[in-house]
């Protein structure tokens, strides 16, 4: 299996990710000694996925005392490049709750926060296939269908996360019981993450699917070729509502309208309580051009100008579920303080 | 104004096209003296939209017979290759209605052909210009806002019509009467029409707007950036459920959430009174490669298949109103039957 993030100590401490940037064609690792390529990297998507993002946090902070020590950095230094690689993205929580999760621990030494971070890794996958396994459950016993036709968006698979996935987690864990239909991944635009990331883990996971464009998911769930549809979350605020990669809620209005699940999953740590309502949740606008231009190619006209939101905020009562590894919490019909507060812990 | 299309008579008869793949980058223009070059034309899109195919089908009627003449086919087998440009495209409807409108006539003549396909041509451009006005009065008066923002869907404009355009006829509509707030143009995967075609015009009307991945459109919509989405339609059953590309539904599902309203602007051919509703509408489903790659390069991994339906169906609740030359028919509150029926005429 394909690690999206790893830590190696040999010749030299170091966080080793895949460059997701260039999957599916090219399969190329960066090994990052700086808090300088690790910012770098997560702001230009090398690293990219909610739960990944938690573990890039934590590992980040490792990286970044192992920084302080050749470079005699003092404490407030190594303060403010933790504060670095904690804002180097807006919109995911996770990011900034790894930090937080090892953070207190810097006093400590290198060696308690790196246990810390690696636990915080490991528990990270143990969390993916237990809320895979509530997911999977729920959706059998909700959809009277032997092959469960499911549509995703962006990528919430092992890329994603430190092992395993969230919502792709789901889908796999539907595989593995026998009761998987075809899969409808969306492209993902403007980055192409489903085409180029999700349906690269489908094809080595050896699951039918299709690629197809954002706009067309709308149809394909209202002329009911699909009967779920199961998304990742990069924050969900307290009232469930939850910020996706934006396009999500397009495909909760078309599961509203097909009276079919919209499923959310993520690990407890994604839930945000500081955050009241999605109202709240800070949406990253991320550069114009990336709607602009397409591998380096400028497609719009010379002169255009292009908006970019890469998140939107799905409203909880467009959300029949969300999934964490503490159980599920029927948000649109019944939401459950407790069991979010729970999720929270 | 550029025009999409235009038939010359010298140095030979021929339809002088824009070559719409390749815009915006490169401007040049196909001219086409066979029937075979037309309907390849029409199948990879160097013409598209619906009224210009409409257009294209009367024209190209004018243009079988020059070659009839030159390549000494009988009357058999002009007939053959009058059905080859009627059927080059499934769901757009104005392509055979413009062939149907001169058809009769070819016994009298390719100048009769070409002078009924002329005005047929001339009246286009009237009828968008009037349902333009039709449009902007009916938004005018239900949104109370000084400058309206919209949201667009592919190409409505000059490149998709013989000229002024349908939905974009609007717009302009609204700009030139000062009432134009800023315009999110939906980039349109998978063929780009909004950020390549509708982006241009805009640049070119001078039109301040932004282009958005078409994910994006729906939470544009909720977050209250827009205050009207305004398409065209490729066909309008008589119910008054319309295909148009694919992603519009998910448009109108937004709308119907926040409630603006969804707006459809096509001339009277593209009703078509004898499909009773949406489900009854062909869907093309085009080649998967249009998904998997972009501009010749493959983004989806080698193995991975694609989805690609061309067009969607919007049911007629939920769009406010349908305008044509005739008039507003307001189908999501108050479907008025005799003004379709009108409109059909």
């Amino acid at each position: 299996m394909v690690l999206a993030i790893e830590w190696l100590d040999d010749p030299a401490p170091m966080i080793r990710l895949i460059d997701q940037t260039l999957l599916p064609g090219t399969e190329r690792y960066v090994d990052v000694t700086t808090v300088d390529v690790l910012v770098e990297s997560i702001r230009h998507l090398v690293i990219r996925g909610a739960p990944a993002l938690g573990a890039a946090g934590a590992l980040g902070v490792a990286l970044a005392m192992a920084q302080a020590g050749r470079d005699k950095w003092d404490a407030q230094r190594l303060d403010r490049e933790i504060d670095r690689i904690r804002d180097a993205r807006p919109t995911a929580v996770n990011l900034a709750w790894g930090v937080s999760q090892v953070r207190e621990s810097v006093p400590s030494g290198i060696g308690t926060v790196l246990g810390l971070a690696r636990q915080l890794v490991a528990g990270d996958e143990a969390a993916n296939r237990r809320l895979s396994r509530h997911g999977a459950d729920w959706i059998l016993a909700h959809v009277a269908r032997d092959k469960i036709r499911v549509v995703t968006h962006c990528n919430s698979g092992a890329l994603a996360t430190s092992a395993w996935g969230t919502g792709y987690g789901i889908i796999h864990e539907l595989n593995q019981r026998g009761r998987l239909g075809l899969v409808y991944a969306d492209e993902t635009r403007p980055l192409l993450q489903g085409a180029r990331l999700t349906s690269w883990e489908l094809l080595q996971d050896g699951i039918e699917h299709v690629v197809q464009a954002d706009s067309a998911a709308a149809s394909t769930i209202l002329r009911g070729l699909v009967d779920v549809a199961i998304i990742g979350a990069d924050r969900i605020a307290a009232n469930g509502d939850t910020a996706n990669k934006v396009g999500s809620v397009g495909l909760a209005l078309a599961c509203q309208r097909a009276k079919i699940p919209f499923v959310v999953a993520a690990p407890s740590s994604t839930v945000d309580l500081a955050v009241a309502r999605g109202d709240d949740i800070v949406i990253e606008e991320r550069d114009e051009d990336e709607v602009l231009c397409f591998a380096g190619l400028r497609t719009a006209p010379a002169g255009a100008r292009g908006f970019n939101p890469a998140f939107d905020v799905t409203p909880h009562d467009l959300i029949s579920i969300v999934v964490t590894e503490h159980g599920v919490a029927e948000t649109a019909t019944n939401t459950d303080p407790d069991l979010l507060a729970t999720t929270a812990g």
